[in-house]
């Protein structure tokens, strides 16, 4: 793919600037143009590594002057192709702004580039006795995470990326450098602009720096274990606890099929039923009481016994098998690809939405295993399939609109953490209706030439009149 | 004040379509410009009572049509002139307009109408065992609380509107009615609107229905009071304590002037020096717990012995005592009235601005009070001014400034609850710099004629061209 007329230049511009920190080269392209999703590769014509604020101001500015796109791109860990190319242009590759800017342990926050990961981040927190808990499963980054508002396992508890950023520095379309906030923890000082980038996916602006809140680590973590005979029981369990007022740090759903993922994938022997996941952080006393009575509501529901992980390496076992679903979900059909989706339903309809589903991918003969942060109503499905087999790929694409298209009818929304990207365009005025059009005029006023991350969450001819 | 010529028939209109839930009687008017700020009294031309979300986009369509302002009133608590008809107008008072739409307590969420106050709304929910925990002092309206963001006393536990409102109904400038999100607890479908109006005080819609956060009741929660010999002690007590992840659900500051008003207005018998009031909530075991871990942190930072009050009547006369501190404050000097401001900063200044503040009022000649939720960082400074006293008005002004400039010099913002309204306007671009010229993008972007609750947050000046 060649570059468009007007950016011959571009190139030996960006050379000029950052010398082999800009580059063309044939497989950088590639990589990317992919993520860990579906969508086809669409890979950009030129890769930055910017190092500071500034470069990304100066190139952002070069980009608008001959009318390049911009797409950022973190770990590319995403699932929508929220970090495709689609119309080509500039990509810059944060990996060489992954450094933790201050740390402010009196106030509990945390000041990074965009390109450090989670791993990375809590690898370096170690010594504060506090950490950055929000865990979607892969090593993200945390631009990526604050540009998709990812949430992941323990959500319930801490919340998601919208709670944990406090403020941002955000390059934008025209290349000037704002930062939304301060670092009080809470403000009524205008519009909430912190959290209208959060979650932007890169199309009002790039984020370069970012403020994060930061939790003390618990005092004692134990995690456990529980399968149930339906995934109605499981889900009223989760139900239960939340209602009473557990603190649970984590409660994540795994259906009947990926628990068989899991035992085949990674040798466990777990019963191949749903089954609940659960960790609980507090004082030694606080949890053992709230394991106490978790276990009283399991009971009731017809939980099958609780199997204990206190240790740490014991726990962190558990939390692989949990963590392996995408590798378990895929062994369960050599060869196949995933196709990954993500809904969220108010929690009173969970049960249904799941049993309607299974119902769906059964009657339509596909294998789709299951996993879920049950306590904020959140699940994904894999959708195991052949992408030679035409059939296969129209049935997948199929079920997954009527899935979406239930948790829409049940007042739920068509992703709760992986965000728009390509993969949940068509159904974004489903959910919102003429409300999308309030997010086309933001859009507008923020990026007027469409050049920042262009064709996600909107379709072009959505915002080009 | 008369209308303005365009408007001359607006109000025969009004009445045709309202009755006589559309008035121009000299009272309502005056009553709909005052708030318990110190803000001189600013009131609309007219004053609709509207019933339902259709009336009001029809009104707003009617204002648009000739030009005309709307500002919206809740229960006139808001302390920076956050309701004032500054340009005159059509001021909705959505008093009648005040039902719960919908409890869902599987879900633990309400569908509420702006106009209910918050003690309406608790008292409603009494038999669910859920609440809703934002607690602002006064019993302010939902509506109101969601457009200035407000937090107040349990923040720090159970976070504030912008964690709480869930999705939002809005009328926008031109009439249209959009839902900002479904009732997923979480979602990612898109920009955070939900966010983007909660704390825009009116200047980008017009708010008609909420849907909130519900909390279970806690099975136990008590309440104490500890003094200390200084602020410094108090700060580092309660720092220390939300560092070791006590889920503490309360804990306020009032300094030693505050106290002294607290004893002479309500005639306890506080010691009068700086004060922490507490709050536990849990289970029995729970509480009791983080009762005796913050005592212990308490007492290394030399507390005076906690006193304290578990049975509900108790609690109910301890929080009494800190939710009175505007009117113990104003009983400090007789006749006066307040010039109440909040800032906010990272809690590992707020001893040291809360110090260099005391050194500033008492340099100066004035009395000034203070009470803070200082778990966020969070304090409010009563002046208290002779309006009549030119001199002393003046200085209460300069001291103001200072002490905002102070904040923001240590990172904090100029509002952490109250709002911009009219009282911070002169300092948004001192925390926010050129950051206000994109809110204000995004204000031309939904108000382009910028009727919406114009003077607020944004001079006129500012937004016109």
């Amino acid at each position: 793919m060649g570059l468009p007329i007007n950016t011959a230049g571009v190139v030996d511009r960006l050379t000029q600037m950052v010398g082999s920190r800009a580059t063309t080269a044939r497989g950088v392209l590639e990589q990317h143009g992919r993520s860990e999703a579906y969508h086809a590769s669409r890979p950009p014509d030129v890769v930055v590594f910017p190092e500071t604020t500034e470069e990304v101001a100066e190139i952002v500015k070069l980009c608008a002057s001959v009318g390049l796109p911009v797409v950022p791109f973190g770990a590319g860990t995403s699932l929508e192709g929220n970090a495709a190319a689609v119309e080509g242009g500039l990509c810059f590759d944060f990996s060489r702004m992954n450094r933790i800017l201050a740390v402010h342990d009196k106030d509990m926050d945390v000041v990074v580039q965009p390109g450090i990961t989670r791993k990375q981040l809590n690898a370096q927190l170690r010594d504060t006795g506090l950490f950055f808990p929000i865990d979607p499963g892969a090593d993200a980054s945390i631009g990526g995470m604050a540009s998709t508002r990812a949430s992941g396992t323990m959500a319930v508890r801490y919340g998601t990326m919208k709670d944990n950023v406090m403020a941002l520095e955000v390059v934008l379309a025209d290349g000037r450098i704002i930062r939304t906030a301060r670092r009080a923890r809470k403000s009524s000082a205008g519009y909430d602009l912190t959290r209208l980038f959060v979650g932007s996916e890169g199309t009002l602006g790039i984020l370069t720096e970012i403020t994060l809140k930061l939790h003390p680590w618990p005092q004692a973590i134990s995690s456990a274990v529980c399968s149930f005979t339906s995934l109605h029981d499981a889900v009223e369990t989760a139900i239960e606890i939340i209602q009473s007022g557990i603190p649970v740090a984590r409660v994540e759903l795994l259906d009947d099929v990926m628990m068989r993922g899991i035992n085949g994938y990674a040798k466990f022997g777990y019963r191949e039923a749903p089954t609940l996941f659960f960790e609980f952080h507090g004082t030694d006393a606080g949890v053992a009481e709230q394991a106490e009575l978790a276990q009283a509501i399991a009971a009731e529901h017809g939980g099958l016994g609780f199997e204990w992980a206190r240790a740490a390496e014991e726990r962190s076992r558990l939390w692989q098998a949990r963590d392996n679903t995408l590798y378990a979900g895929l062994s369960l059909k050599p060869g196949a690809r995933a196709m990954i989706t993500d809904v969220c339903v108010p929690i009173s309809r969970l049960a249904e939405c799941l049993v309607e589903n299974r119902r769906d991918v059964e009657a339509n003969g596909l294998i789709a295993p299951i996993v879920g942060h049950v306590g904020d109503g959140n699940f994904h499905m894999l959708i195991l399939i052949d992408p030679d087999n035409a059939d296969e790929v129209a049935r997948a694409k199929a079920l997954h609109a009527r899935l979406v298209a239930r948790a829409i009818a049940m007042d739920g929304t068509c992703t709760g953490e992986h965000g728009v990207g390509l993969g949940k365009i068509d159904f974004l005025r489903d959910e919102l209706g003429d409300t999308v059009d309030v997010m086309r005029g933001i859009k507008a006023a923020l990026d007027p030439r469409h050049l920042m991350n262009p064709g996600k969450i909107f379709r072009r001819a959505e915002v080009t009149p």
